[in-house]
This record gives C-alpha cells, sequence and structure tokens, in this order.
C-alpha cells in the first residue's frame, strides 16, 4: 500500500473494520515463518516501533535494518537494497524515505511494500489510525466536520486525511498561517481562521511544526505561532461539546498546543498511538493475505 | 527500581536469593505476550546486551529502540517518548540517560521503568550484580571489608555499593586521587592509601576513570594514575589472601589495573558480567510479577 | 572459522553439500535456547542481515549489537567487547572487522567466531556462497575457467575465491587496471586482457571498485573504468554460451557493469545473495555442531 488516493471507500472500510476488531481485542497469528523488514531512511520513534509491534502481534520475525549503518552509504540505490532484502529471504518491508513517491522506483520487487512515509506526499498508516480514531469517537463519517491546523501543505499526513475524509462524507476545514496555503493545498477544504475553525469542528487535527522541512528560516518564532494559531487554553474552551483535539506527535508542547492539554480529556494523542499499532496490523494482514499467507485467531 | 537506597534491605536479599537461583540454573519463562523495550540515551554494550539476554531469557518480546534514530532528535522530550512506548504497547521499559534522577519527569507513566543507570546517580542493577559476586565469594557481608578506589564522587556505581554495602553490614573504604574526595564522598566509609587499603580489604572494587566524565584535564597521565592508584602487580601480591578483584567494566588496561591481572585467579571482572544477567532476571521478574505477570519454571 | 585456507577440500565439500540441501528445502532448527550475535564494526546490509536470516532460520535467538553505541567508543579493546559478549551468555559471534586477522586477538575466546570479513583479507562465507553458486550451475570446478575482473589486490573476496578455486580444480584468469597486479595478487592465476579474458571464462565475477578502500585518488573516472574494464553491453555479448556473471555487489551500477545487465539472464547477482543465507546455515550449523549442539529438521 503506498498511498490513500489508491485505495477504495470499500478497502479504507474493511481495513477499518479489521483496525477496530484489533482494538477489540481480537487476535491474529501467520501460519508458518515469514520474516519482515522495516527500511527506515528517515528518524522516526513512533512509526517504526508502531509497525515493529504490529508485526510482532502477528507473529512475525522482524529482521533488522539499520538505514545508517547499510550499504547506501556506498552509494547502493534503493531499488538494489530492497532487490537485496528480498533476494535474502524477507517476505515485506515497510519502507520511509525522504523522497516523494520513493515507491515508483520499486516496479521489479516481488514482495510487498508498505509505505511508512515518503517526502511530503503519503502518509497512509497514518492516515488509517486517524481515520479509527474518528470511527471510534463518532461511530460515522458522513457530516462530521473536521479542522487541519497548520502547514498543509508540506504534510504527508494532511493531504492524505482531508481527501479520505472528504470521500467519506466529512466536510474538511484549513486554518494556519495564510502564506502556507495555496489553491493546491485547498482542493479538499475551505480556509478558516483558527478561531472560527475551533468553534466549528468536532475533530481538531493539529500539525506538527516541521522545523526540520523548512528550507527558510520561518517568519515566526514558536511563542508567536502559538498566540497566533496554537490550541490555547483559552481557544480549547471555545470548543463544542464532544469535539476532540488530534495530532500525529512527536508535539512541540507549546507551539501547536498548550503543554496542559496533550492529555486534557478532548486530547486523543496518546490513543491514536495505541490505535496506530492496530491499523498496522490491519493493513499489513491484508497485504500477506493477498500473497496468500494465512492467519490463525488464538 | 530507581536507586538502591529506596529498597529495604529486606528487599534487597529477597532480589538476591532469586539472582542466584538464577545463576544456579533456576529458569523462569513469562506466561503470555509481554513487550519491553530498552531505551538507552548513552552509549553501553553491557548493560544493554545484559538487560537484553536477560529479557529474552524470561521469554520476552525485546522490541529494539535506537535512542540515534528517534524522535527525541527532533526534540521531544523524554516523557513523551517513554508515554509513546507505553502506548505502543509495550509493558516495561529499561532507560538509562545522562540526567541524573531523569525518572522524576515520568510519573504519569503506567508500566514499570527499571533504571539501567542515571548520569552520576545511580546504577540499582549494576549494585546487585556486585553485592551477588561478593555473596557467591564470600556468603555473607556482615563483617567483610570493602575497598572502592576511584572517582568516588563521579561514579554511578560506588556511591549506591557503598550505602547499600555499608548497610549490609559491610565496612566500606575509599582510596584514589585526594581531591576527587570531599565530605560528601565520604559519608558511607573511610579513607585510607592505596597501598593500606589493598591490605586490608577483602574485596577491591576498582572503579573505571571515566575519560568522559571528568570536565576538566585530568591532572595526572594514564600511566601516572597507575603507578601511584592502580592495581600493580606489586600491589597485587600485598592483598590478603582468598581477596578479589572487582571492576565495573569497560576496563582502561594498564590504568587501574596491570593488563595482566584482568583474568588473574582474583579477578571477578568477567564473573560480574555473568551475574549481571542474573541480577537483571531477578530485577525484571520482580517488577513484572509486581504489575500481576507469572512466570513457569521449565 | 577465520579464513578458507585453513579448509581442506573435504570440508569445503561438505559445507557445500549441506548449503546446497538448504537451497533445495531442507530445514534444520537447533535444539534447546541459543544466543548468537553479530558484531560488525564496518557497514554492511547484505552480509549482516544475511547472518541474521541464517540464525534466524536455524532458531538462534539473534541478539542485537551496535557497535557505533558500543563501549568501542569509550575505547574497548575487541577482545574485551567480545569476552564481555561471551560472559553474557551468547553462544556464538559472527565479527566484521577492518583489521586485517583481527581473529588472532581472540584466543582466549571459548565460543565459535565465525569471521564475517577481515580488512583487505578474508571472507570465507562470500567464498562459500560463490562456490556453491557455481558449483549449482556446472556441477562440479574441475576443468572451469574462471575470471576475475578488479582490484584483486585489495578485494576481500577475490583472493580467497582465486585460492579455494584453483584447490578444487578450476583455472583462474584476472584482470583489470595492470598497475593493480604485482607478484602477489598472481598467485592463483594468469593476467589476460579484459577482452580475451571475456572471451574465455565459464565464469565472469567482477569485483566492486572499493572507492572506500583506495587511499589515493583513482587515476581513472567512473566511466573511463567502465569503458576499460566494465562489463558493457558490447562485451556481454561476446560472453561463452551458458557463460555467468557473478557479482559479490553492492554494484556500482554503469561502472563494473552496465545497469541493463544488473539483471540480466547471465546474471547471478541476486541469485549469489539467496545462496548467501543457506551457504551461511551450513557454516553456522557446522560451528554448532562442533561445539555439540544439535539440530533437527522440521
Amino acid at each position: 500500500m503506498f498511498t490513500i488516493t489508491e485505495l477504495s471507500t470499500e478497502r479504507i472500510n474493511s481495513i477499518l473494520t479489521e483496525a477496530l476488531a484489533f482494538a477489540n481485542g481480537k487476535t491474529a497469528k501467520i501460519e508458518g515463518e515469514v520474516f519482515c523488514s522495516n527500511l527506515f531512511f528517515e528518524d522516526s520513534t513512533r512509526t517504526k516501533t508502531s509497525f515493529d509491534m504490529a508485526e510482532r502481534k502477528l507473529g512475525l520475525q522482524v529482521v533488522p535494518f539499520d538505514a545508517s549503518h547499510s550499504s547506501v552509504n556506498k552509494g547502493e540505490s534503493l531499488y538494489d537494497t530492497v532487490k537485496t532484502i528480498e533476494s535474502l529471504g524477507v517476505n515485506l518491508v515497510v519502507i520511509r524515505d525522504k523522497k516523494d513517491r520513493y515507491f515508483e522506483e520499486l516496479n521489479n520487487i516481488n514482495i510487498p511494500v508498505i509505505n511508512g512515509g515518503d517526502g511530503t506526499g503519503n502518509h497512509p498508516s497514518q492516515c488509517m489510525l486517524d481515520l479509527m480514531t474518528i470511527y471510534q469517537e463518532f461511530g460515522k463519517f458522513e457530516g462530521l466536520k473536521i479542522g487541519i491546523v497548520g502547514d498543509v501543505k508540506h504534510s504527508r499526513v494532511a493531504n492524505s486525511n482531508a481527501e479520505a475524509l472528504r470521500r467519506l462524507g466529512a466536510k474538511v476545514y484549513f486554518s494556519g498561517p495564510e502564506h502556507w496555503f495555496d489553491e493546491g493545498a485547498l482542493i479538499n477544504g475551505t480556509y478558516l481562521s483558527v478561531d472560527q475553525l475551533i468553534a466549528e469542528v468536532d475533530v481538531l487535527m493539529l500539525l506538527r511544526i516541521q522545523h526540520e522541512r523548512h528550507d527558510a528560516q520561518m517568519s515566526f518564532s514558536a511563542s508567536e505561532y502559538h498566540r497566533k494559531y496554537g490550541l490555547t487554553k483559552e481557544r480549547e474552551k471555545g470548543m463544542k461539546q464532544g469535539a476532540i483535539i488530534m495530532h500525529p506527535a512527536p508535539i512541540n508542547r507549546g507551539v501547536e498546543i498548550d503543554t496542559d492539554l496533550v492529555e486534557c480529556e478532548r486530547s486523543r494523542v496518546f490513543k491514536q498511538m495505541q490505535n496506530g499499532v492496530f491499523a498496522r496490523m490491519a493493513i499489513l494482514k491484508e497485504a500477506l493475505e493477498k500473497e496468500g499467507y494465512t492467519f490463525k485467531e488464538l
């Protein structure tokens, strides 16, 4: 699985159903000896460990791969590295890479490749866990109002989420520094001021300020961002009853969100991480079943 | 478990008994699927691998965590990292961090945290393995004379050991460069010259010269330290019959100890490492049993 | 196992037979709980992951070891590091190190040490997988003509291979930049021009241009090397019917070999990688059986 765009609504629903079953205690163990490896060419705690946990819970053997000590340092291409891993007998790989749509180079690979994030493009497993978290809360997408605040243009998460949510019947609003928004960023939703948006939505998705992705210096300080666009304690009071707060993490405390709100009652931040393992179990299981592997419930 | 100070003598004895049983061939495998992770924010071969072995011997699944490629590089706090690992379904963590008493930030964490070493403060699992090694040799602590030579003030190991040994009835002596000792360093023992100390003790604990912890240049060369305070072949001859040599390692050969003595008959250096796995098995088992996990002997 | 030179022809044949059996579907699982660790002090994707897979397929528990975060950074010697790993209860280690014949320092180690590559010297597991790949193709070594092209002098692989192949009855030819060849490099074979060699051989073994090993600047560019000594599409047409192409990888595409030939019909490059896992299973099994461990077929 590379992108959310490629998934039919039916397939999204099927993965969601399985992920929710795992969250409710369903187990599945793969039959036979199956090896996987997580090829992460970018730093990650959450996503890599989350896939690792999901793989182990499914009974896969996780073969370690450390990008920083690999032959990529000797100039080996991504294709040759993945072909090598395949040749060594690994049966599935998860890849994160800095390059947008890196997976287009991998046509000759004959094992399932799961996208753990590509450049500023796609992050389908994060999208699935976000959808799952929303569905757990509201039992539907139709008619929900979703607000996404931050640098939508450079966020792997925002665009996938906005597109999927719109397709599933939700209404999407955006906010954040205006110069971060252009026509491309607004395909799947409408721009509102932060205060308008916060008062309106059922789900408030805050994006991480990606210091490491902004080439130029940001034109504002962290505290200025917080005051202008962040979820302050004051703004949180204006949220609708039952509305929830989401963030893909890692959080810049005191920037996107006041530090005291990270674990407040509305916050689903750590719930999202829990759900991530279940969403990835569903994604991995689907990919492996397509290859003919079978699972049994314990 | 964070510090030796927090442990009652009774609890120390109970962990020691279990550790000695493991050394004598007892086995224990946890029931069910239990995940742990070793979050080491400082270099370590011995301690990390030792915990890893102990965890595997207990039947835990060890989820890899590489601090240098984690989101800590994006500025994430220790609390948020540990909360993330907990949210992902990891059931126990071992942490080593450069910061003294880092564990005070982790109040809201609901899984057991085992201290694998904090700053210059505590290293309780090392203390337990040292106690275990002494007990194996002498069958008691009461009345033993223990000498600790080196930079007691900056050693995670020395202070925990001195305190525990004093509480268990041993008499502790210190030696090393005098300007490394002040009143704080001498709470649990008495300063002697190196030659006096070596002639007196049943157990000679040499500390590593922590080049990497001394901010200022040391005021002596390695060979000068060896000549003045190190265990030379000459000094070893003056040790009492049956007296043993210990060192937490990694050893600076030819500095704290003559290279030919590292594996001499009195030396328990590699025995300590063996014992480390059993001590950590006992520590982990105690922490997990407190959470309700059960073990079976094979 | 440290070098090919130490192996009798009989022992080479015995390991080959076992490796070929694994390639044909034989399985073997070790009895009891056995731990191993891969101590790689040089970057590697292929060899490290290949050993890791082989170990897991044999039912060993692989204890992670990260050289870059180990106490080697605190100046610990290789011997002390390996003795530590042994003391912790690891039952076998695989080592790769930059130092030629590092294993000569390890006399006091009491667990099997498998050489995963030492300096520019030996790489016996690579040699075994190369022999295996040739044997699969031709069913014999006697009378085969083998061409090795590249920096034979600085290649871990070339010398071991040339020696073993000569002993097994093959005839070895070398080619590449003439100033890379001196008498020492030509003990086991004869120098030919690239075009002569390619027209003559049954097996064409291309060596990697080891940019990272050449101290001085190379006296030619990558494209110049390709034109003068590389396997171009034109040269490939001159190969004998049934002749095969081998490369230990990672490949510099467009230097040693035209990128379009990497997966051509004659190429066994990825087959070699597959075979590597089976060859290493055979090597590990032999070493463990010598220690008294037993295996069962599933």
